[in-house]
């Protein structure tokens, strides 16, 4: 064997607004065996996450935009294959930025975190023991900061991040109203995580049955989706706020400003009437972090103390759906790609 | 002599927009002398400060609203005229809430703040010596933390929060860029208190220019303004930069809303993908540090290190025109009232 032949795909187009089929393309292309220092990964799990929609348009975010025709990028969890790196072995699972593609040739060096066998299950260092929970960790301990009876707001409760936020927050000793879309999942969220409210944001009354929700008002507010969950929690909110800022998926597939009026005045004046603090954050910000995370909540996953719900697509081929499909809220847990 | 006769400014209706002579009304009442442990004040200065007009309003804002009938709110340096409490005599300058008149009583155990004749000049207790000095301090120490070498922005630079803010940048090492409306305010921003630049905010390519000055994106801004002000400083914004909001000046006559579109989305995507921190404080929030500001910002006024600027009005019948030309941004240096 002197190449193996790779499955990926690439970014075909730049979509306004929802990601379509035609968007993508999916290719055949050969992959040498690796180079000294090298590592040949097989990727097993693929992530997908809302931040991917932003990484598909041009112009300034966190990186680069994806490349047009270019592979897409994304975390993985893969299976080495082979290696010229002292440091690998075949066998060896690993996290990794595999993207979505069958397989992918790294620097061994460059390689994150080894998967081992007693560790959670390999899916999770996508999800609840991987960024996603690590944004949750550090967003909350850091910029959220909530104190034991105070009242703790997450949107898309429902989804990775905002499930680890609200369990973190009732470990924190915090009263916690859980959002989300649909009665499957408020009904997980009161009876699997234990919030103390979950509600529907679909309601057509949302907005007053979150303020019923929040006698005391609200001290935390975990921002991940903007939109209408946003415009009920914002005028709820207590002097001192803290409202970590680390996604607006609902504005992810926007392909222009909302109409008007123009609330940044309002939004601003909110801010200094109350001395909210609005901060934006990567889990990357944070990576010194990282490692009493790992220790954390590997143990609170043992323990049982925070459950997490993988939502899994099959084959690499309805990544493209599937990334859709999240941004559209459709996900319930954590999704993943089998690959 | 059993009372002397107050002269009073009062709040006669509140006002659409832009404060008028009509919303306010002067009046003559008869006030008693001291009961025991009260103080009758003469107040000898009055302060004028944009967030007087938050309070004219009805509704939610740091405070509650001034009740219709009654004085206008404002801070003063006052005299003692007669005391009834152990620690005041007739003649001493103090700090003092006094409002809109003449002549004050108070509880003796609720005076702040003593002047001595080798502070610096008594009005400026209400200026760069006192809570506007502070706003600057507080938020530029507490929020903004300017690293020497960054770029820090303040609007609203000839006023005295902004001035402050601007030399305590400067002294922080910091590059500073000054915004401030007409060239009489530019000119003394860069020859008195050596701004790096100073821009007028007026000019129609005043966006143009913020962004030629600005070579390497903005680290801290200390946002008093908004409005457009606001609008083009934030797209300058570099990764981590804080934004102290201590006040918003260009909106506080607003009657509703501006035009659309929300821009609301675009700004919580700023603050995600660029790490801001936006943070609302009032000056009260950090009253652990007065003893500090005033022993330093005394030094550094006795020094030359601080330089200010007043803006002195005469008589107490000119305070409403006082304020509604503030909020135009009229004055230059901290406007007064001498009574």
């Amino acid at each position: 064997m002197s190449a193996i032949t790779n499955t990926r795909i690439v970014l075909a187009a730049r979509p306004q607004g929802e990601p379509k089929a035609s968007d993508f393309r999916i290719e055949q292309a050969p992959l040498p065996l690796p180079a000294r220092g090298q590592v040949l990964l097989r990727n097993r799990w693929l992530s997908l996450d809302p931040y991917m929609r932003g990484r598909m348009n041009e112009g300034r975010s966190y990186a680069p935009p994806v490349v047009l025709g270019e592979v897409m990028d994304g975390g993985t969890v893969s299976e080495v294959v082979e290696s010229a790196h002292a440091d690998w072995k075949p066998g060896d699972l690993v996290l990794a930025h595999g993207g979505w593609q069958t397989h992918v040739l790294v620097d061994g060096d460059a390689l994150r975190r080894r998967l081992d066998p007693d560790d959670p299950p390999p899916s999770t260092a996508l999800g609840v023991y991987g960024m996603p929970g690590f944004t949750a960790y550090a967003g909350l301990h850091e910029i959220g900061r909530p104190a034991a009876g105070e009242t703790v707001v997450v949107a898309a409760a429902a989804g990775p991040v905002g499930a680890t936020v609200a369990q973190l927050a009732k470990l924190h000793g915090a009263r916690v109203v859980a959002i989300a879309g649909g009665q499957a999942k408020t009904t997980w969220l009161r009876g699997e995580l234990g919030v103390d409210v979950a509600l529907d944001h679909r309601a057509t009354d949302f907005a007053a049955r979150l303020q019923a929700a929040v006698p005391e008002g609200i001290d935390v507010y975990f921002e991940n989706v903007g939109g209408h969950v946003s415009d009920a929690v914002l005028p709820l909110l207590n002097d001192y706020a803290r409202v970590p800022v680390c996604g607006l998926v609902a504005h992810y597939n926007d392909a222009a400003p909302p109409p008007g009026p123009d609330r940044v005045p309002a939004l601003l004046a909110t801010i200094l009437t109350r001395r909210i603090t609005v901060r934006g954050f990567l889990q990357s910000d944070f990576l010194s972090l990282y490692p009493e995370f790992l220790r954390q909540m590997g143990q609170w996953l043992r323990q049982g103390k925070v459950k997490y719900r993988e939502d899994v697509i099959e084959g690499l081929e309805n990544a493209p759906a599937g990334l859709a499909g999240l941004l559209r809220g459709e996900n319930f847990g954590k999704r993943v790609v089998k690959l």
